[in-house]
């Protein structure tokens, strides 16, 4: 019998990380032996958070090796966000809170996903059924993920079981969940040392939607207009990009923090589709600011799937 | 606001029905409207457990209306076992014990599948998260999913939860577990009514394993040599199916409830797929006996798709 990794998807974000941290922590106190891992570097964000809690970032690794019996999927599902060799490995569990889609296996698994804002809200939720007590830095790391995935309770995602798993936890950890969580949005927003290449790839997630191939990369900042200076540089990454993966779409969405906006920049064949969705026009620079979206996941890919099942 | 419907799969069988009762029955007693249904006619076995726990068979149904907002799939996820019109409603919820496959959603869910023997078990789960007690009736249509999934807990499937569930439904049903269940099981293999065509639809999945279009048939059996006398009959009939929906394979298989062995017939281009899959040899007849093979889902499924895939 190998090992059990568990795992979130790449471009990790703070969810991601965290909740394979806890996932982690609940199964080895239950006696069954499992270890945590990430598919990408670690975000200034997620460091933040890390950092706070005294708590080491998982291992890094590229592809699961022939050691590991089985993974864990937490926080997403469809494989193209995964480990490139899933298809290999036996799934034996998914924990997460996203649309179902591209994500199949031969045999039976346990499969938990809930319409919550958070995969954290679930593990809360899961360390109470087993009755294992979160400790003070697991609950850090929860409410981390909490406020990161619901822009501190904002996003159109976050759902009543996401607040109250946020202040129950914020309790634990002992911190002021409003400043905390702040000081914590913008230690990931501070994008000043990124590269455009980086912008671009930092959280970028690919989708299929009907039959379009379409990468939605989305950052946060406390100032839009600072990012979309570099445009003239942003264009020529994005095509290079869109001709590598034959993408039909890329969207790059800067989502303000202090606002709750989100400017976005549309190039590829698909790009009218995000007019379509939004009943927005991009400007002669493609880009359109969308106003109240900040979640891709609610508010973005819904409605671009739906333009693109039409 | 339109109507909720809770159904199970096509070719119903104890654990579709029964599930898709249980859980309209549990989410009216939380006050969330929903109606039970069927997507196909009630079989012997199934009909013996509503007649004894006097309880209708749901509606049945043929698509969603348009008066349906939203739906809730039980005992499979699977698109192609679904109402035809599957992709055109909103899902809210899977409550399953199947494999992943074909299933995909536009917007998060609440998606339950855990790696039990029966959709039956879940649900016993979810009554006691939620405090509602189960009724006698109600226990009884549990039980006796259970007990059909399981073949009378003898199926590799059926696993300690479900064993639990079942002694535990079984006393508040007020029945001993084993009398009542060879009855019923005795009830549903009972064929002596059933045209050839009925044979070998009545319990027909199919599935899609990576390029190959495969279906399976299983009936339940006291004397399998019965039915292969009528072997002549079941070819032509098999080689129509085969052709009308262009499948690969065609996999008929007669389970031996009291022996706990199944004899199966494989037709079509794929049909060298089952030696490879339980090395096995196909005689003349293209029959081959399967020791202890009793489960489509975790021994016939998992088999040939790997076969499929290789
Ligand atoms: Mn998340
Ligand atoms: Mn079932």
């Amino acid at each position: 019998m190998g090992k059990t990794l568990i795992f979130g998807h790449k471009n990790p974000d703070t969810d991601t990380i965290c909740s394979a941290l806890a996932y982690a922590d609940l199964k080895n106190k239950l006696g069954i032996p499992a270890e945590p891992a990430r598919l990408g570097s670690v975000n200034k964000e997620t460091q933040f958070a890390l950092d706070y809690f005294k708590t080491e970032a998982p291992q890094r690794i590229e592809t699961v090796d022939n050691d590991v019996s089985e993974v864990i999927l937490v926080d997403h599902n469809e494989f193209q966000q995964s480990v490139d060799n899933i298809k290999d490995v036996r799934i034996a569990e998914v924990v997460d809170h996203h649309r179902i889609s591209n994500f199949e296996t031969s045999e039976p698994l346990y499969f938990r996903a809930e319409p919550v804002g958070c995969t954290a809200t679930i593990l809360n939720k899961m360390y109470k059924e087993n009755k294992i007590e979160v400790t003070k830095d697991i609950a850090g790391l929860l409410v981390s993920a909490i406020i990161s995935d619901s822009l501190l309770l904002k996003s159109p995602t976050c759902t009543k079981e996401d607040v109250d798993a946020a202040y129950e936890l914020a309790e634990i950890a002992g911190i002021n969940l409003e400043a905390y969580g702040l000081e914590m949005l913008q230690a990931g927003a501070d994008l000043s040392d990124k590269s455009v290449a980086e912008l671009l790839t930092m959280d970028a997630k690919e989708f299929s939607m009907e039959d379009a191939k379409v990468e939605i990369a989305q950052v946060n900042a406390v100032d839009t207009a600072k990012i979309y200076a570099l445009q003239d540089e942003i264009n020529p990454e994005i095509e290079k990009i869109i001709n590598e993966k034959n993408l039909d779409l890329f969207l790059f969405v800067v989502t303000d923090i202090l606002n709750n906006d989100s400017e976005v920049l549309a190039l590829g064949n698909g790009k009218a589709k995000v007019e379509e969705a939004f009943h927005v026009r991009l400007d002669n620079n493609n880009r359109a600011l969308l106003k109240g979206v900040v979640s891709r996941k609610k508010q973005i890919v819904t409605a671009l799937t739906d333009a693109f099942t039409k």
